[in-house]
């Protein structure tokens, strides 16, 4: 295996210089010849510097982790992410993704302090807990964020509050005269983080206008759709909010095939505002939702690690509107 | 920073001990009540073994880095990526997912590099070249291999071949007497790594036949879309294999409203075998694919680290099948 010694033996310069060009330090002058050199020579010997050596000399990464999330992402958080990721490798950071299925969450915690992480952006409750937050920052992480609906103490919140999602489905419905409204949760694991807290947002819409708020369950999958569109008549709902647009067009499927009218018996409401969704008869209403710039967190994540002392800050990040179309 | 020669302290052993408990040693015989004191005042310490620190000692890592794919998973993909980490981390390995967004080839294997993996499995072409491998290799990464579509030089292929979706609907549609097949390109960058294939794979089937294949290019949005099924009576076209089944069902709505029949004037055939293709009038025929086992790959991978030796493998992973429903 290669080494920086091999590097400077071959430009001609000393290990130091190799160091310097190779971490891209500017603190110290060196002229463009002579690091074109080193990297040459580098890259003639396949050489490339060992991050965590470094951050263990240094005593500090620049590794940014984000533990990956627990259901699959749709497109909307998939882009955010890939625009998250670019504006940190701008500043410089290093963004490691990390599983943690079937840890709870010191254990999730205590595996994510074993990389000595620098910044840790977390999807936040049922992940990481207060503790885990303190271990992570003994660990050396000097900021610790999570990234959900709600805050965990120690940590900065960047909040996406699900309630809103909800609010606004129930607000819209409940102003187009619907007074029995169905909340589909999804039967899937890993869902509740979200779906309760948009059943709790329908229920705040509802509180005071004595319309009806049903949760039910669904799984995604075309037998338990027929089921429940088969009992439909039965529940006396005017109206649903499916979680999101999948499940929504699932439910509205099986409601038509049952014999009950869109809009005119049951209004339908999904979420995510994706393409498909526009594609059905009726066209699908839904919640759209505006995912916070990955610029603007980048910098926030920058600022923190820079000056890490400050108390928790709590951002609200997520805009949701509604987006009416024939389905309600 | 709390050490282990703190945790050792509190626990009344040695460093040696409290390295052998947490990093979960089993050469070394250590009663269960010295085991569990170890444990309890690592915990109250809050201290967590350094990894880096740990495979720099050890001269490797149990890192397994999994570069993210450049374009948003699909739900199956996600599914097989899960099962796969779970998988890998039953037999002790740390899987971290690394971004390569916006790194050509050679850059991106470097950063990874620099990681010191002992194992990297990365979406193959387009990611990682012949020099990536090697960089990989000589900066003690035992296992290479790729998962994807072509094979790369040096590294270990997991093949899925995605000529075989493409043959597949090919052949489905020309069995059905089809002669002039569309062959949806997706305008979006990042595709082409699956849509060159699936179009020779249409080729490939189409071969000999007569049949004529045309290309096509298509941006996933609805006006896209609509001049297209404005154009479409000119193409002179009597099926098409949508790339999968999300530009199946955009362009399957514009021809239906553009009036055009599906599938008496044109058989549409999507892939992936969506749930939501199912809920389309006509429901969508698709080819299903069939991802590989998360846990024959991850012993696959553990079986490369410990005998790195061999010569690079090849392996087919990607089973298709026709799915034919309504559309065609």
């Amino acid at each position: 295996m290669p080494t920086s010694a091999d590097v400077a033996r071959l430009a001609g310069v000393s290990r130091a210089t190799v160091s310097y060009v190779l971490n891209n330090t500017t603190a110290v002058r060196i002229s463009e010849p002579t690091r074109r050199r080193v990297r040459e020579a580098a890259e003639e010997l396949g050489y490339v510097p060992h991050a965590a050596a470094r951050s263990l000399r240094a005593g500090h990464s620049r590794m940014v982790l984000m533990p990956t999330p627990h259901i699959p992402a749709g497109p909307l958080y998939s882009h955010f992410l890939n625009e998250l990721q670019w504006a940190l490798r701008r500043l410089d950071y290093t963004v490691v993704q990390h599983g943690s299925v079937g840890m709870s969450g010191d254990e999730a915690a205590r595996a994510w302090a074993e990389l000595r992480p620098v910044a840790v952006l977390a999807p936040g409750a049922g992940t990481l807990g207060p503790r885990g937050v303190n271990v992570l920052k003994r660990s050396g992480a000097k900021a610790v964020l999570t990234l959900g609906p709600e805050r965990v103490e120690g940590a900065h919140a960047l909040l996406m509050d699900q309630r809103e999602v909800g609010h606004c489905a129930g607000a819209h419905l409940l102003s187009g005269g619907r007074r029995s409204i169905g909340v589909i949760m999804p039967a899937e694991a890993g869902f509740e983080t979200f779906s309760a807290p948009r059943l709790e947002g329908v229920r705040a819409a509802a509180e005071g206008t004595g319309a009806r708020v049903v949760p039910l369950g669904l799984a995604y999958d075309e037998q338990d759709a027929a089921e429940l569109a088969a009992r439909w008549p039965d529940l006396g709902l005017d109206a649903v909010f499916a979680y999101n647009d999948e499940y929504a067009m699932l439910l509205m499927r099986a409601l038509q095939d049952a014999g009950t009218g869109i809009p005119g018996d049951t209004a339908v409401m999904g979420a995510d505002d994706l393409l498909i969704g526009r594609l059905l008869r009726p066209r699908l209403s839904t919640v759209h939702l505006e995912m916070p710039s990955g610029q603007l967190l980048a910098e926030f994540v920058d600022r923190v690690v820079r000056d890490p002392g400050g108390a928790p800050e709590v951002h609200h990040l997520l805009g949701s509107t509604a987006v009416p179309r024939d389905s309600t």
